[in-house]
C-alpha cells in the first residue's frame, strides 16, 4: 500500500514490529490489579483514557523523562529502567500526599527488541501493582532510547502538600538515607569500567554492601504511603532528587523562607558509612541525587507523630535542621558555616 | 560542587542552561488565557501540577510522542513541532468530544538553542490560547529531538464519543478533506531536496496551491470545536492520523462492526484535485495519513444536524460509507471491490 506517513515507516521497518503489536503484548493488560479498578472506564485502544476522579478531590499530574546515558547508564538492566521510569513520578506524587492512580506511557525505542521489553515492563509493572497504579495509555516510537511517563493522581481538595508551606519555626526532617544512590552510580560505574577492561580482581570493598548502594541507584523506593501519611502533618514537602543542596534551596524560595541544615545530622545508611570516607559520604548525600527520599518541613511538636508514620512505613525520619525568615540556606558543619560547593571528592576506602 | 547526578551533567553541560532557567524563560506562563484558569491550582513549578476536573465530568487523557524524521522532517520549522506535539493530542482528545484543558510537556533536545526554542514556544502557544490549554508541567532533558506531550481534559460524564459506539445501519463520514497531508509531506520533501541540489527551477505545478498542501501537512488543524459538537449525535468517532485504510478498521473491530466505504466519495480539496492525478489523490486520500480529521458513524437522520455542526466550524462533512453487521472492511470503487493496497502512485500532473 502507498504509505507517504513517516511515522509508519518506522511502524514496518526500523521497530520491526506494528505500534500496537507492540502495546499490545507487553503493555496491554487490565486495571485489575489497580487500587481502583472502576476508575477506569476506557484504557489502552481508544483515542485517549476515560478515568473517573474521586468526588471531592484534585487531580495531581506529573511528568518525568528518563533518557539513555543522561538517567540511567547505557548498560542498564531494562528492568530497572521500567522501575525508575514510575518511580521518578511516583516520588513526584509522595511529595504531594497524592494518591497515585493512572500512567501513560511514551516510549521511544532504537528497536523492539522483546527481551529487553520483557524486562522493561516487568520493572514497570511490578511497581505499578505495588502501587495500586493502571497504565492506560501509550505510545511508542522508534528513536533513540527515551522514556517518558506521566503519572495521574489524586488528593483531597485542600490538602496537597505543597513545597511552599514552609514557616519560620519549622523543622526539617528527611525521610530514610541520603547519598546512597550517588555511590551506588559510582559503583555501578566502578564495576562496567572493572568488567569492561576484563580485570576480574576482587574490588576493594565489600561485595554485598556495594549491592546495596547500587540497588538504591537501580531501584529507587518512592516514599508513597509515608507521604500519604504526611499529610495533615507536614507544612511543606518535596523530593529530594536532584540532592538536598540543589532541592532545599528550591523549597526555601517557594516558601518565602530561609533555612539552616547541621550537616553532621544527615542521615547515612550503614552501607555508606563502612565504605565511603566521612567526607565523601557527606560529599554524596549532600549533592548526589536521585534518592528520591522526601524533604519535609512541619512545627516541631508535630515530629513525634511524623516518625511515627514513617516508621509503620519502615522508614527512619531524621530531622536535620530548621526554617527560619528571610531567605537564602545555611550549611552548618561542626559549628562553622559550610559551603557545600567547595569540598571535593577522595577515593572509596 | 561533587556532583555524581547523570541527570545534571546534561543540564550543565549538553544543554548549555539549565532545566529551571529553560523552563522559566520559554515556558513558564500564568494560565490566564486557558479556558478555565481557576482550573490550574498549582502549574510548573512544585513537584507535580494540582488540577481541579469539574464536578460531573470525566477525566479525558491522551499522549502523543513526535520524534524528529519520523513525524517531522529534520529540517521542519521548530514553530511547526511546537503546533504539531499539541495539535496530534488536541486531535484525539476531539475525537472523544473532550473539552482539552492541561498540558503536560516532556522536551528531548540536542542542544539548548534560543532561536529553535522560541519558534517551538511561539507554536505551541498559539494553538494552546486558541484551544483553551494551560501547560501546567514541563521537563527538559538532553538528547535527540523528542517531544512527547500529554493532553488532559474533561467531558460531561457518561457523555465520551467512544470508538465502540457504531452500529449497523450507521452512515460513516469524514470532516474537511483527506490526503492533504500526504500530498504536503511529499511537496516539503520535493521543496527540500530542489533547495538542497541547489536547482532554482520553477515547480512544474502552482506554488501557492502547493504551499496550501504543505501547510496541511506542517500545521495539522484539530477538529476540536466539530468533536465537542459532536457529542450526543455521532455513535462512534476517532481521528483519522493513520490514513483511513489504517484507521477505519480500528473503529469497525472496536465497535464489532463491518463497514463499507465508497472510496469515489472520499472528499478531496480543490489543491489536491488539481495539483494531483486522480489515482494518486485517492491513494493518499486512502492511506497517507496524518489529515486529523474526524472519522464518524452516525444514525443517518441525524446526519443533517452534524453537518450543520460541521458547517458552524467551517468544514465539510463528507459521508462516505456505511456500517454493517459482521467484521472487516470493504472498499468499493466504480461500482466494485477494490484492495487499497495493490494500488501505486504515479506522478504529479
Amino acid at each position: 500500500m502507498g504509505d507517504h506517513s513517516i511515522d509508519r515507516l518506522l511502524e514496518d521497518s526500523a521497530l520491526g514490529i506494528g505500534e500496537f503489536e507492540l502495546i499490545d503484548r507487553f503493555f496491554l493488560r487490565g486495571a485489575s490489579r489497580a487500587r481502583a479498578p472502576e476508575s477506569v472506564l476506557l484504557g489502552i485502544g481508544d483515542d485517549a483514557a476515560l478515568l473517573r476522579v474521586p468526588d471531592g478531590s484534585d487531580l495531581v499530574a506529573a511528568v518525568d523523562t528518563i533518557v539513555a546515558g543522561r538517567h540511567f547508564l547505557f548498560e542498564a538492566d531494562a528492568r530497572s529502567i521500567g522501575h525508575r521510569a514510575l518511580a521518578v513520578n511516583l516520588s513526584d506524587l509522595a511529595a504531594m500526599g497524592a494518591y497515585p492512580a493512572w500512567a501513560t506511557l511514551a516510549l521511544t525505542l532504537p528497536s523492539a527488541d522483546p527481551v529487553w521489553l520483557e524486562g522493561f515492563a516487568a520493572g514497570l509493572w511490578e511497581l505499578a501493582d505495588r502501587s495500586g497504579v493502571a497504565l492506560v495509555g501509550g505510545d511508542t516510537t522508534g528513536g533513540p532510547l527515551t522514556v517518558s511517563l506521566q503519572l495521574l493522581g489524586h488528593v483531597p481538595r485542600g490538602t496537597a502538600v505543597l513545597r511552599s508551606g514552609a514557616r519560620p519555626g519549622d523543622l526539617l526532617a528527611v525521610t530514610g538515607t541520603l547519598g546512597d544512590a550517588g555511590a551506588g552510580l559510582w559503583l555501578a560505574q566502578a564495576r562496567e569500567a572493572a568488567l569492561g577492561s576484563g580485570r576480574a580482581d576482587k574490588p576493594p570493598y565489600d561485595r554485598l554492601l556495594a549491592d546495596e548502594l547500587i540497588r538504591r541507584f537501580e531501584y529507587p523506593e518512592p516514599r508513597v504511603q509515608f507521604g500519604l501519611a504526611a499529610r495533615g502533618i507536614a507544612s511543606a514537602a518535596m523530593d529530594v532528587s536532584d540532592g538536598l543542596v540543589g532541592d532545599l534551596p528550591k523549597l526555601a524560595a517557594a516558601s518565602q523562607v530561609s533555612a539552616k541544615v547541621d550537616v553532621d545530622r544527615l542521615p547515612l545508611s550503614r552501607a555508606m558509612r563502612e565504605l565511603a570516607s566521612p567526607q565523601q559520604a557527606r560529599d554524596w548525600a549532600l549533592a548526589a541525587g536521585d534518592d528520591y527520599e522526601l524533604l519535609l518541613a512541619l512545627p516541631p511538636e508535630r515530629f513525634g507523630q511524623l516518625a511515627e508514620a514513617a516508621a509503620r512505613s519502615g522508614l527512619a525520619l531524621t530531622a536535620i535542621g530548621e526554617v527560619g525568615p528571610g531567605s537564602g540556606v545555611t550549611w552548618v558543619l561542626n559549628g562553622q558555616q559550610f559551603d557545600p560547593g567547595a569540598s571535593g571528592y577522595d577515593h572509596f576506602r
